[in-house]
């Protein structure tokens, strides 16, 4: 069987998932791109720098808001490894991004299609284009490796 | 008419609002107290320092997980002047705070009694007290003052 090739930005967001795992966080990775470029990225870090805030998207999210000297990511896209969390999807709301990609879905604590639904919300302010299921197998595997060892 | 006084830590929460409006920014203002002493305060920020997550809670939130060298806040409580957003409840959850204080409800942006309700979803893997209307009359007056003058 062939598999078709990940997008090079859900292969990098991937990449930094590992990195989170080695670092002994949960394997979650993110990265912001504009114009095709990659402007941010970020990994789970909320046991490292003791901040329950620090998410991948957090983490990428902020960086690339300092890069652009703007609070704003307007135009931006987000690829994140996993379904992003209320608190999560409710930064993507304010800082505008326009397309989120994730890889796999997350019935425990996403609240993209799952949960809270932040974007499905008569109130929601933006929404971002959402395309999901991108590197989920991958992102997935990294998931049960990690709680597999936790174990 | 003899107004009942405010708790003290919603009225050092009015003044990090008073601050942040003085600072050209949403007058919302957060504290956050364990055994009866503040150890963290917080105010929305997110223009100045061009971060989008920067909101009054968030700060506080950041702000205590680093005094305390720990990214859950056990028995700590947040008091802050507004209904939080889908972004701050879920920190609230990822945070476990115990109690949550706030002032007005906000039934555009507000997560709690409104919208994404983040706390009353079955995934909800923390559940903090809430306690809603505390200096509500105030917070709501310093937010249309701040946007009237914005006009």
């Amino acid at each position: 069987m062939t598999r078709w090739p990940l997008p090079p930005h859900m292969a990098r967001a991937l990449q930094e998932a590992r990195l989170a795992a080695a670092e002994g966080e949960v394997p979650i990775g993110a990265v912001i791109v504009k114009d095709g470029q990659t402007i941010a990225i970020g990994r789970n870090a909320p046991r490292q720098i003791h901040d329950p805030t620090a998410h991948a998207e957090m983490v990428a999210i902020r960086a690339a808001a300092k890069a652009l000297g703007n609070e704003r990511l307007e135009g931006c896209e987000l690829w994140v490894t996993l379904e992003p969390c209320a608190m999560c999807a409710g930064a993507i709301v304010h800082a505008r991004i326009a397309r989120l990609y994730y890889g796999a879905s997350d019935p425990k604590g996403g609240a993209v299609e799952h949960g809270a639904r932040v974007f499905d919300q008569p109130q929601c302010l933006h929404r971002p284009d959402v395309y999901a299921g991108i590197g989920g197998p991958e992102a997935g595997e990294l998931l049960r490796d990690f709680f597999r060892e936790k174990r």
